[in-house]
């Protein structure tokens, strides 16, 4: 039987650095909102879906191609001269479809374009949960769950998500890293719970979106695999893995 | 009725510079096992503790005091130039009483001395983990929760106890730090095991240590409540609060 490759789960960008990232699958985790909004758009038909870091980026790519859109927010209002927000909501398929969408988010993006010398990158969510660990079995790959958090600070969201993750393929891999089993923990003792949304509302993530009158954003992003796509980075642009 | 102060748990000294401890009681937690140890040596009625972050340093000040005692561990083992090592059970009453300890750790010492403005700065460990929370409690100011972590990366233990300690002041805190209802939900999925060390037992430090043989270490330092001091620092010393 061949050796079992190796699950990790890093809680920050600040942490990353600990990290050996070479060669390895590594999933982007920012589940309110960037990846379960790039997870939607990509289900429901987006042709590419192009992260980038800075409004600035996001704008001129919009002038580049004609026809693409400009999306992201920044303190939850849709950013000055992009013209959609970063609710998965806002995009479904028969306004997406087709169309490439430029989106600039403040962790999600950010940390994915900190990961350098992945084999590869792809794009995790409860929307796609079950896709991605399928993907990361088939792999037969070192992973590392890399959680977006907020402002470097290691968030219940993220972390649940990895949780989930590590509950779903723990048997196919070698856990050795103690921040994979705080977020199992995190996970069996959300199982407890009423619903996920109910677990993530003492979180601050919800708190703050709740605040923007996001509620209908917050049960999205928790429902459980609605969209079996796994978005995968090449060349810059995420897509549909085929 | 007075508002109440906020409590933060901070998982690594890497994330440290996202956290203010301007004026906040800092809680730094080596479980396995530069607190405990701590912890069990003032309890058993060492005059003082001093911590040093280089194992020169440690033997520089064995010389200065005479009749004081150097420690610490490297890579499991006492190192060289040092008398003894970094195992609670090393420093029971009758050995340790009214002496000095110059204690050196890698993880530990390294975080007390990173945290610079803080109003107190103690020590938890199971050990003393009632001790504590009546302190924090007692004391009316914000809190932080320092784990020590293991080389940067979070670890089971460490967060563990930040968990005991939420779990047992979250009534008296305003929480709205994501790490501590991460550590809360680790403890809660803790209560749930056979006990707190076999809980830890998938840990990558207990994995670590009993391969030194230092199961009895684990053991002890799981223990709850066994010595209620607050060891406090002051003058760069150690000793319990009285």
């Amino acid at each position: 039987m061949a050796e079992k490759r190796n699950l990790e789960v890093c809680f920050s960008p600040s942490l990353l650095h600990l990290y050996d990232t070479k060669d390895k699958v590594v999933v982007i985790i920012d589940i309110f909102r960037a990846t379960s909004t790039i997870t939607a758009a990509l289900a429901n038909g987006a042709e590419k879906v192009i992260p980038v870091a800075s409004v600035e980026e996001c704008i001129a790519l919009g002038k580049q191609y004609t026809g693409s859109i400009t999306a992201g927010e920044r303190n939850g209002r849709v950013a000055p001269g992009l013209q959609y927000g970063n609710s998965p909501l806002e995009y479904p398929i028969d306004f997406i479809k087709g169309k490439t969408l430029n989106l600039t988010t403040t962790n999600g993006t950010r940390l994915l374009h900190m990961v350098k010398d992945a084999d590869k990158i792809i794009i995790g969510s409860f929307l796609n949960l079950s896709a991605v660990c399928s993907y990361l079995v088939a792999q037969g790959k070192d992973v590392l769950l890399g959680c977006a958090s907020w402002k470097d600070r290691p968030n219940m969201e993220d972390n649940l998500f990895a949780g989930a993750v590590v509950s779903k393929v723990k048997d196919h891999f070698e856990i050795s890293c103690d921040s994979a089993h705080i977020a199992l923990s995190m996970y069996e003792n959300a199982l407890t719970k009423e619903s996920l949304l109910e677990y993530l509302k003492v979180g601050s993530h919800y708190h703050r979106l709740a605040g923007y009158g996001l509620i209908k954003d917050l049960e999205y992003c928790t429902t459980v695999d609605l969209h079996p796509v796994v978005p995968v980075l090449k060349d810059g642009a995420l897509t549909n893995n085929k």
